[in-house]
């Protein structure tokens, strides 16, 4: 027989795949949403990350997030190296209810985080960062910071022994990454031309329709077997995107008058990215709330970064680094015990301790993940430089880093 | 142990996906058929339902679909609004073997279909009707048409009872949501320039490649469980969209001595239309049949249409509503209780009633549909103007609703 | 009971879809490569197979492949044409645990590398081929070339009886349509002008992101069951993916000084390619090596394809043509029992007879795919012919054999 299940194991093959095709579905947001002359050097950001991610992970990384503990539960331990002693038969028990999964998969499929995660704070530093740079950046990043949180928070680390929720990475993912964003933004500094609009809004929307798409195996996957808790946080996603979407797009009406698409698009990431955390641990009624909220906080932190001439272009810091935050501590308010015995009690339970470190963690996150990265920006600059010079800027990097024009001139 | 079946849950969580990622699909589809001042209009009406028909379906539709039995089988009741009585661990029976999958998967699933239906009238009036307009008509056409058809024909409704049967939605999608665009182009009448080509056959392309790949969820996602009738279902899909495609495009090809690409993936939709209310219940000669069938009638419809002038934009009628009606005819013919126990034997097995009730079905919904929605139109023109008025067309709904443009004027 | 194991046909259900999915993404390849009078004109090329390709399978194609052992184990026999003798309680046995999935699912499965195969070709000839040739040859070639070698290699005929082994493509997919590409561009000859760069490096990126996603249903999927191998199918599939993008773009990097965005998408499909025969009979360490075996193997072809002249346009020989042959031979090295029982011990466990015969194999497929193709397209000619006239050519197919243009000129 079968170690296996073979419904979970389909379900979780399901899920890898659809967060794979989140990191092309980021390029063509991002791709859409960059000025013209600058679309191919975001899109290959979030592609390289593919290639150079599974290489890493492969090597190391998921032995660092995965195997063992190490330095207090900060980081796992190379146990698992070149995924020494794991093969095809090796299993990986999840869920409640006894059932099995091949590790290979899990594999797969926490690689895939490790993908999306650095490529998301591309965004924020388009047109300005030399690709050379990015590619050390890319590596030191996810060594420093990103493992570190997995470890901390999936891989039975400091963070989850201390009573920590995030079930599919509102602290991992979306706070590391977002307040990444704003230290890469303040080190690299504003653009020269700040005014370039989107190159092609249908471009932002497959963008968008493939993120939604697979957030569905971002979120609901992290349970990562098929059981109660994985149809909640299913349709949890859902319905947070869907009521962040509005809650942006009748803000920015009241406000600028017009029903723009793009903010219909940016409000729904925001309310994927806030939902994130809370996904599996509450009820659909908060995840109507965690929807709304997103919708309006996330706006507002986008307003308030224009307002502060911060130059976070693709605004990774106000829709992930925000969302992050502020899903990781509304699930502190909301998470339910009755949904989920593997999460907590949350402050309208009676969970205020909960509450709390749920709160002192993301905070903790953004300042540690703010700081290594505005020093590891200093750190690679003495190595190779960080910023585009005046004459590539003004080129745009598709042609003067890359050689390459997204479209031929003539082809309309 | 587990109460649901962690294959069949499975695969309606991807069915569930594959649903949802239609509407993008549609909103590509129509995105590159729309004219270039009218790219961002079209496709905001597609994704803003995700949004709006989330809520509803949350508030108080999934409720009047599928709770109970109200006005004699008409709608259902409100015993499940918000949610109320649903949670993680609420189960649904489906399928004749006794499995189950959790009641939030349900009504996920079901809640995709409610979004893309509203989206697909969309494409008649592209260019003429004004976003404010489309929203209260978002949610009055769902609470109107979409709900009470969704209760009589899946619902265990009125329709159901009397026999007639439509397993994934040619009478509840395809006939509604064709008519209502008929209904709506008669109401606002003709753009006052028609010739705008489309702007982009690669966004087209992309939209129905999405489409046919989200298909297989809608039609075999249809039988809510993993057994022969799913597979079936699965099949008949694939190869009556492939005859349709093609008989689509040797029409065409010898009429207009042009083989196009456009049509080959006008008639692929068509018969993806056509097939899905027999999905379920016919044999694989029949789905071939009912493949050919689509391809010829759908395009005789876009060509009558043509002939009397009705600015029905991007086919909706020609391609759904009759696609739709089609199809609920042909399984009045095809349907075999041989394939599907629940179904019913059809017109060459005998079923001479059979064919007479999903006829007759089939052309009093169209007829609902078509005097509800130009009544609810007359309506909401009371309120909001419904049409935009001249300057605003002439500039496209992009510029003069949105603020919006799709590219920058300089990408090429 | 239910025949069917329900986690192992939502998967199968889940792989057909991905595989189906294919061969859009590859229209969008493509489509995003070709010069910019001639987008519509490969896309169609694509889209069309999908209903052509259909029809055949269904007629007699599946039977052929599929059914019995007819002319010493070369090609199947006539017993289900037009599925004669299936219906949806037909059971086919997988895997090697008793489990059972509908045989219409494995149709539909293996229909989908049936639709892709033929399309892979078509980068050779970009805007050379009428669209007319093209359908006759599309035909031709799935009967004399690609039916039996699925039949020899899948469908328990000769070469599967001599002990080759090909999990998921190389031989009967990659090899057999890169020679045949090769035989096509010796055939119709360059083009006249071969200077048109890439008209939309997105749509590239679009559809390499789809075929990646696909790559998994088609590589994970040709396990047919949920079991360790899936597993080890999956993450052998993404990991060479991930080396050969990296070495392609080192290697290209190094040598013309800019890290190509194109280049590192297309090293990713070379390493797709190539793992493709290995994904499920190698361990995971086998498919690092073939991974950046095929970034540096496929890269040379490429290269050495421009010094000989050969105008295959958009590098189908080189990529999936040497990458097939590559990946073959190197499953003769690395194929290792202790991962699938099924397969057998390559050159590294004392296999030197597997390798030689995967050797043996793979050539002689090349030459029989090259000859036939070759002698194909001559006889064609005699009736229609196959290369385009130097006007249509020059004016671009998608005007002068479509009559449709891919975007509206002013859409900018």
């Amino acid at each position: 027989m079968s170690t296996f299940d073979t419904g979970s194991t389909a379900f979780m093959l399901l899920a890898t795949s659809l967060v794979m095709l989140m990191t092309p579905g980021l390029a063509f947001f991002y791709g859409g949403l960059a000025g013209k002359r600058n679309i191919l050097g975001i899109m290959i950001q979030s592609f390289v990350s593919m290639g150079i991610t599974t290489i890493l992970w492969y090597m190391f990384g998921y032995s660092l997030c995965f195997s063992g503990n190490a330095m207090g539960g900060i980081i796992g331990d190379f146990q698992k190296v070149f995924m020494h002693g794991v093969d095809l038969n090796s299993a990986y028990s999840v869920g409640t209810e006894g059932r099995k999964i091949p590790e290979f998969v899990f594999f797969a499929y926490q690689m895939m985080f490790a993908i999306i995660t650095p490529a998301l704070i591309t965004g924020a530093f388009v047109n300005r960062v030399t690709f050379k740079s990015y590619l050390v950046f890319l590596v030191l990043w996810q060594v420093l910071v990103y493992y570190p949180f997995v470890h901390m928070v999936w891989g039975n680390g400091l963070l989850f022994q201390l009573g920590v929720r995030d079930f599919a990475g509102g602290i991992v993912v979306h706070a590391t990454a977002g307040f990444a964003a704003l230290a890469s933004v303040m080190y690299v500094g504003k653009r020269r031309d700040t005014e370039s609009p989107p190159n092609s809004v249908p471009l932002i929307a497959i963008g968008t329709g493939l993120l939604w798409f697979g957030w569905y195996g971002f979120n609901a996957g992290s349970e990562l077997d098929v059981d109660a808790i994985t149809g909640q946080a299913f349709i949890n996603t859902d319905v947070a995107a869907s009521f962040a979407a509005i809650t942006w797009l009748a803000i920015e009406w009241s406000l600028v008058k017009k029903p723009k698409f793009v903010g219909l698009l940016t409000g729904a990431v925001a309310g994927l990215a806030t939902i994130t955390p809370a996904a599996g641990y509450v009820s659909l009624t908060s995840a109507v709330i965690i929807g709304i909220s997103a919708g309006g906080v996330c706006y507002l932190a986008v307003h308030l970064k224009n307002r502060m001439g911060w130059d976070d272009a693709l605004d990774v810091w106000g829709v992930h680094g925000i969302g992050g935050c502020l899903g990781t501590i509304l699930l502190g308010v909301f998470a339910s015990k009755a949904i989920n015995a593997g999460g907590a009690d949350g402050l309208i339970y009676g969970g205020s301790k909960f509450f709390l470190y749920q709160t002192l963690a993301v905070v903790g996150t953004c300042i540690y993940a703010y700081i290594f990265t505005y020093g590891m920006l200093a750190l690679i600059n003495m190595v190779t430089p960080v910023k585009v010079d005046e004459s590539a800027e003004a080129a745009g990097l598709d042609a003067s880093i890359h050689g390459e024009q997204a479209y031929d001139a003539g082809v309309v």
